[in-house]
């Protein structure tokens, strides 16, 4: 497995790993792997079920190859055109959580800029303001409404299961917004989901304006090129199809077994030798581009969601993880960035450069504004590198759909292949699973002491609360959710929680 | 050391470490060096040069002690009472990076919202529209101008020094673009800095609109509570007397020598014996509440250019640091917390939870989505303890201008503390200073090759320019600025730089 880095003419593409510290050993040591791991690479393109805890193929290499010729790419576009000649839609809220959000806001941000909303119609070509709703905090949700008049807004919500509890209460806080105002949810409604899912039962029974499906074989992280990022980015008039073309050449680039000419294959790589297979290095990833600030966020939730497990595909427990964080250079550089030039070595950075300026600005000297943003990101890595940091380094030719296509399908493949390198399951997410149920659990005992409540009186610690409402084992949980409905004022069946501070704790009155 | 957590009446302030991991040999183990780290934490607020490396004195904690009651304060209230009052100030593009970005834009988007450019004039009091920009970057400039007339604009540009490039860069970009508009860039700029800086003579030369004094023994990370943070949130109406009162309150709690009952000393020393006084766990921060999503970003500069050194105060070398990252719960959780759950145990998740809901809305089953944040909050809390993940639970009634100041007053102090306990100077920042020297190494590389290139012509590979250039020694950094002109398009005296793919790499047509 030899490599030293990869150029490609198209967008000025090139990574280059000069900047690792890659010894021969452990890269011959890789090379003996690298067989097998292709051949899973093959398998997840060829349909074999590659998600085995689900039961689930992993479409999402394949399913771009021929999305820009099916209806659904074709009903996107006539749905978004017509959103645009619409007068009466002004706005958009995507609901959506996780990969129903993270890959739409980095290709919203990277192309239209942080300031879309507030362009005029004119300039946004009449296409509408995009809002997105990615939590179940009623702060956020109420700063959306604050800007979106609701005659005037679609509701786009996203869940291929359905289920998803965030992004199902945003939809049933908004349809009572809208029963509020006096307008039918249902005009202003619009669903992704899976076909029988139980959005899209409720979206049908109740006559939603559009409803569009999601294919059961595509993961929510890994879902922006496909209707998932096609629908907000449609909406805002993104060339989507740009974006899809330039992750399908990105995949050509990297479905070749020979690393030498496959980015992915090096990129993973690197990853594996810098952290033992083990992710004992952190990725920092440093975009060299206030349009990519939110690229950082994307991946941690691609690469951490993908690698970081308990067991592996025999079930060994393993721990597995890569960490990724970081926001943007140079910005970073007057921030953490003083750790990583003096402190724990235990990271590597990814820079990633789009050439071309916005605007010729000159500076003096001969020095433009884009020269010094690229003399402080050389200077950086010349200062990691002669600390014996280690470095990758990532360039294109500017910010546009199709390096982001490229960028994505990049880290894709990478993700997947590391995966076949430590021979886990990249594509479920049973953490998430237990943290839901956990969560359940909490639900439960607030519906019990709930109705303690609203049969109860007097003044109790939370212990001594938690044991009249016979929740002995659940203290804690008890001491939060007095403390919460406390603050919330709320009231159940007439009776209410205050709370008062006495000796150093807190004592809540029921009544 | 004896601590089990922290409560105070105060905002309904709570810090919660049963979640921790704390052996009692552990915790004995630094009992013994509290009194030496209280004394230096008394050091810093008695005026001792606690910053050696730069000489200088650590006046944050006692600065805003008479901050409220100073001139400057009065004259920087009436100054926005000024310019709110001033119709032809529609918006005001606030210039300064790291320090002078990240507290501004974490208490802008706390208090105010993602939205505030977008309310009305009326909804804002009559304030104006805010906009950062916090880099080098040409494409961020040119997002802020493409919304902000430049007549109805002020120019704030925050620079303790003055010879910040970046600051210095956006200003110069500015100035020039008003003059090209016609416009007196003087009338429009304000400054924030240091008294006899670069900035503060090229501002009295200019005689620009306003200029506010910024005391040197107050570093930039710092520097919220005082005059960098007070500027651009008197310009957006945020109450900033209550954010110092917050801060205070919170440094009369963390001033006190017995850890029981000071929550910053009980925080870093969970930071200490969860890293084993190496930082060998992250932290990860995970506010439930969407108007803390910078939170993670402030504190990830705060404490890693703070604690992230080569060398202590002895001259050792011990490369220490603290890796800090996280954006929002719930929203996180379905994202990089898989890996949490599962996978690598390496770090420590502090979770910060405001209890008041935005508003009343009824989920069903009596829930309402306040509560569903709730849960997901306590379940994932409980689903890392089951795994025997570590947890520090801060809780406060809402996200107000004054819990804002107590966290950062928390925060400012458990770093210090945590920085006497590992023996380093939290004050200094000199990776920073290398990285820039190494910059400044790559613009002198630059010019000798700009130089080349107007006098030269033929096709190069980059190893062949940077030979031809006399850069013999150094053809990575000729290759990135060959590339970065071509895809810039510049003229260098009439000769330009083009680059052509072939057979693998770039070559490059100087003519």
């Amino acid at each position: 497995m030899s490599f030293t880095g990869f150029k490609s003419a198209d967008c000025g593409f090139s990574l280059d790993v000069s900047g690792m510290s890659l010894p021969a050993a452990a890269v011959a040591a890789l090379e003996k792997r690298l067989p097998a791991a292709h051949a899973g690479m093959v398998a997840i393109e060829a349909g074999e079920i590659k998600n085995p805890d689900e039961g689930r193929q992993v479409t999402h290499f394949s399913d771009r190859l021929s999305y820009l010729e099916s209806d659904v790419y074709a009903a996107v576009e006539a749905f978004a055109e017509t959103v645009r000649r619409d007068e009466s839609i002004h706005n958009v809220i995507i609901n959506g959580i996780g990969g129903s959000a993270l890959g739409p806001q980095l290709l919203q941000f990277a192309v239209n800029g942080p300031y879309w909303n507030e362009l005029g119609t004119d300039t946004r070509k009449g296409y509408p303001r995009l809002y997105f709703v990615d939590n179940t905090d009623t702060a956020g949700l109420a700063d959306a409404k604050a800007v979106c008049a609701l005659a005037n807004t679609l509701v786009v919500s996203i869940s291929k299961s359905g289920g998803t509890q965030e992004t199902k209460n945003n939809m049933i806080a908004l349809e009572q917004a809208y029963a509020a105002a006096g307008l039918t949810f249902a005009d202003h409604a619009v669903a992704i989901t899976m076909a029988g899912s139980q959005l899209d039962q409720y979206a049908r029974a109740n006559h939603w304006r559009d409803i569009f499906p999601m294919a059961e074989s595509i993961g929510g992280r890994t879902s922006e090129t496909n209707i998932v990022g096609h629908v907000p980015a449609a909406l805002a008039g993104i060339h989507f199809a740009e974006f899809v073309e330039g992750a399908k050449a990105m995949d050509a680039m990297t479905r070749v077994e020979n690393p030498a000419a496959n980015p992915a294959y090096q990129l993973a790589a690197c990853w594996y030798i810098a952290g033992a297979g083990k992710g004992d290095r952190a990725m920092v990833v440093v975009p060299y581009s206030d349009r990519l600030v939110l690229l950082g966020k994307y991946l941690q939730q691609l690469v951490m969601e993908s690698l970081g497990k308990e067991l592996d595909l025999d079930g060994h427990v393993v721990h597995q993880g890569l960490t990724v964080y970081g926001n943007k250079g140079g910005t970073d550089a007057h921030a953490y960035i003083q750790q990583l030039n003096d402190g724990r070595d235990d990271f590597f950075v990814t820079f990633i450069e789009p050439l071309k300026d916005a605007e010729h600005i000159v500076i003096g000297d001969g020095l433009t504004m884009g020269d010094y943003l690229h003399g402080f990101k050389e200077g950086l890595a010349s200062a990691l590198r002669a600390k014996g940091r280690q470095v990758i380094d990532i360039t294109i030719d500017a910010v546009t759909p199709r390096t982001l296509g490229m960028l994505i399908a990049l880290y894709e493949r990478a993700v997947a292949f590391y995966a076949e390198l430590i021979h886990i399951n990249a594509f479920h997410q049973p953490g998430v699973q237990a943290y839901k149920l956990a969560s359940k659990g909490v639900n439960d005992i607030s519906a019990k002491l709930r109705g303690w409540i609203a049969g109860g009186a007097g003044e109790f610690s939370a212990a001594a609360a938690a044991e009249a409402a016979g929740l002995g084992d659940s203290t804690r949980e008890v001491a939060g959710l007095l403390a919460k409905f406390a603050a919330n004022a709320r009231d159940f069946e007439g009776h209410t929680v205050k709370r008062a501070f006495r000796d150093g704790d807190w004592v809540y009155q029921i009544g």
